[in-house]
């Protein structure tokens, strides 16, 4: 991802752990993606009525990974309370998406896959949150 | 605001005190909004390299708002802890993005402006996350 | 809104009519809302497959318009050709969501209030484009 | 990335050309990372006052980015004159935010990454674009 391109080159001192941060600035757009793409095809099976909650958490999970993603992104003049809390809500939203897409896994690839990618932003997050502060 | 009419039929029941959600909803939509046209305002000044930081904060809270936002309106299936850790960032972020503000308030209308927009914001969050269990 | 404040002491002069445009910033994030939340009260109704298309065409409009709204918002160095590719991307979206949600006012108030919303967007967006050279 | 194992696991038919369709999201999601990466560099430079319009176009092309990559994702009942409408306005902030990001590439070279992940985006906007109706 270019993104980790453009922190090599960034004017400021990093605010954290610069592998730390460029997983998780990476995993949090991923999963952005992911959960759009997993809430969307939940919409499109014919048992959508019993993905409700699945379709939810996803469209949760890809607001909390976007503004996440960001926010740590941003190395100029970054306020570590804000971070942190950022960080914190996003990791939430992938744990407890996870614990969803988990359930339908067996039946639904694309539960299965979104699962994954919440399990590895959900510790991308929890692994910076150890390095800042 | 038509977020509240919708509230009114929605077919669930709703997860948190009415009012306090509606106005939650509100503030964090406006807030978002008016972080963004303050950081464009800061953008625009001559004296930008004073305001750096205070841009920089502007787009976080921005971004903060906008997920809390989102993640707040939806009533249909809401997970209390993705809710809470969603209002708790945007709080964070009206909170320290108003301290900043302030403090060049005298000087700039347009963040006197956001400061206030910031303030009611984080209250409406703190409110909220008074009345969610 | 408190971004009308703002652009009243935006240190840049306005790209275009001042009440065509704080109008359209208006809907364009009042619209966000409002289909965000019209997406999540059809996702809790018990016929929810039938409102597959209109849920997908909510979550279309409401990006589209969040995106229309922070772009329009900004007025340092606007570029007109974003600025009005931008907005019609909004227009096209609530026009097409607001066909699909009338087709359901009629046993959804949370369509047809949503569809007023769309149709105000679009008419804002329009009112805005004609302005703008 | 991910979303491109959950589209060949959709439950509905795809709308586009398969490859020309993963290409747009991946390089929309990018684009609009290493577009709010650019801008925090930019904000970062003590020439700040030169990049003001670099700044904002990029903030206006991570916007229109996010909304493209969101819609086109989804492959549910998609429309598709919403989905063209937002791929345009994503080619035009991307061509205009590379135009100005070129300008600056020879002394910065995050503008030099960014005018490239912008040009990469705009072509696969354009590529899908050929291939949907």
């Amino acid at each position: 991802m270019t993104v980790q391109d453009i922190l090599k080159t960034h004017p400021q001192s990093i605010s954290a752990d610069r592998d730390a941060l460029a997983r998780c600035i990476e995993e949090c757009f991923s999963c952005a993606a992911t959960c759009t793409s997993c809430a969307d095809a939940c919409l499109g099976e014919e048992q959508v009525r019993e993905l409700v909650r699945c379709i939810r958490l996803n469209l949760d999970c890809a607001d909390a990974c976007d503004a996440a993603g960001r926010i740590v992104t941003r190395q100029t003049e970054p306020d570590l309370a804000v971070m942190r809390a950022a960080i914190e809500a996003c990791a939430t939203a992938c744990r407890v998406c996870a614990e969803e897409c988990e359930r339908h896994a067996e039946h639904h690839e694309h539960c299965r896959v979104c699962a994954e990618a919440c399990r590895r932003c959900e510790q991308a997050c929890n692994d910076l949150l150890s390095t800042v502060g």
